[in-house]
């Protein structure tokens, strides 16, 4: 396994607690980990990183946040822009 | 004026482009605006910083994001846990 590998958990409607077990998981294997979430699932996504960290104080910290914005094509045929957010857990070196 | 001379914008419950706005007021002074935002307020503050971006290209850029936990005293007297988020737009110096 070489250390810069990563994982990504993609955030949709599944109960919080569902991604947190999710992570934690990973993060017994991986370096780091990222959380991706658009729209009104990065307030879960955020919630998700900062519960990782709190339940496995304190071996692992927030690494890059990244902020984006997609363009999808609406049901009305319609482009509209939705923001999206990857926040990188990663284990803490020292 | 100082150039680490910086200010907040709190993302409340107004409409997306009063902050949007206000940000971009805020911005043809400042080098550096702080955007922060708790709870589902965090989903605005993410649109506001990447309209802003759009709109002000290529004049701006995200900064540090960070995000963190708040201890709060809900209606029933328990704690609850609300996640922040602090989004920094500045000057792209080049």
């Amino acid at each position: 396994m070489s250390s810069d590998r990563t994982d990504t958990l993609f955030i949709g409607k599944k109960p919080l607690m569902t991604y947190v077990t999710s992570a934690i998981i990973q993060l017994a294997t991986m370096p780091i980990i990222t959380i991706k979430a658009r729209g009104h699932s990065m307030v879960t996504a955020i919630d998700v990183a900062q519960i990782v960290l709190r339940k496995t104080k304190p071996a692992f910290e927030i690494g890059d946040i990244k902020i984006a914005s997609e363009s999808l094509v609406s049901s009305d045929g319609r482009n509209r822009d939705v923001s999206t957010i990857d926040i990188s857990i990663k284990r803490v070196t020292s």
